[in-house]
């Protein structure tokens, strides 16, 4: 394994972006590019795609550039996309099961193995080849087949309560679209939040600076 | 209007988590907060709080703290939540069928006037109080209604040409949900893309950080 210590959270979120880049690539039969030709398609400049795989230990050869087949995989071993991780759904209402329909999660290092919801409307029904499940059986799923992480689709007003059930049967990781902040409550834990409103209120912020209002109406 | 020239990118990233906190607070009935109390409710420090809010005139007083409601009201004039600009959902599919139902674009800036796909099973659906068009009509109520911004919950592959029409049509804001990178096709366009797939390979990244595969399998 190349050296990793202290990269940068920056890096760390340009990972699956280059991951991304590098597959399509990939298909398009591309065997190797230079870190110019990648920065022009990234809109990053050389030095910092030059940078940032070194912060991996580098896999570029000068005048050749990168094996782009090789550094695709390399960066998908990084992240641990091979992992298969055992992952459950809770809250399998219109964003749970869109999630659940919609992620690839065999390709991005995660395993769905279970969903869950405690509407009796939807308990039952099969979302991509799974049955939904009681919140109920809960406990006695996770005792047995012992998932790391989940995803949490739940409203905010039970995401309290679900996060430390979970905590309670070894579940500590998150993949959070509740608006709850996890990370202020429990130690420990690994979260990555999904906030879709701060996306969209950002966009709106980003028009509001390129096109005030005409009138000033405050 | 306070001055804010060369607001940094992180600032701006923060500024939908501080007005989701600050309403938090309002709903919580607090009138007012110290920027140390802040800090502590966002796990940032008091002094990058009252750094940010600087960048946008300060609303703080030294000994009183801010005013948990005008600033509240001031980043949200600030990111133009009140301007209810017109916008078109493109692709109502599972995501933007969940998209438009699960979003509050009202509070957000936006008001959603309009959902198109181009699949005669979806076409005539109503979502959100709104009767799904085809996407033939596009042109037609476009220059009648006169949207700016626009949805993408489209595959990749029909991304590009979708866009070029939409951009014909003056459209030129885009919440971007297809893995399609319009910015760099595109030149003038304000957009903020949503990368789910990328949200879930950094939580994979961070898991694989903190509990590294036991038998080196590579």
């Amino acid at each position: 394994m190349p050296k990793r210590e202290g990269v940068s959270l920056s890096v760390i979120k340009r990972l699956p972006r280059y991951y991304r880049f590098l597959g399509e690539l990939l298909n398009r039969g591309v065997t190797r590019i230079s870190s110019r030709e990648l920065a022009q398609m990234m809109q990053l400049t050389a030095s910092q795609i030059r940078q940032d795989l070194n912060c991996f230990g580098g896999f570029g050869q000068q005048g050749y550039g990168y094996n782009v087949a090789a550094l695709h995989k390399e960066i998908g071993n990084i992240m641990g996309l091979d992992r298969h991780m055992p992952m459950v759904l809770i809250g399998a209402g219109n964003l749970g099961r869109t999630i659940a329909r919609h992620m690839d999660f065999d390709s991005s290092g995660f395993r769905l193995i279970g969903i869950f919801d405690n509407s009796v409307h939807i308990v039952g029904q099969t979302i991509r080849d799974l049955v939904v499940r009681d919140a109920a059986e809960l406990e006695d799923f996770c005792r047995a087949h012992t998932p790391r992480a989940a995803v949490l689709c739940i409203p905010k007003e039970v995401a309290f309560e679900t996060t430390q059930r979970l905590m309670e049967l070894g579940v500590n990781c998150f993949w959070n679209f509740s608006h709850y902040d996890l990370s202020l409550d429990f130690e420990g834990v690994i979260v990555e939040n999904v906030h879709l409103g701060d996306s969209l209120m950002t966009l709106s912020y980003q028009i509001n600076e390129a096109y005030p209002k005409t009138e000033n109406q405050k």
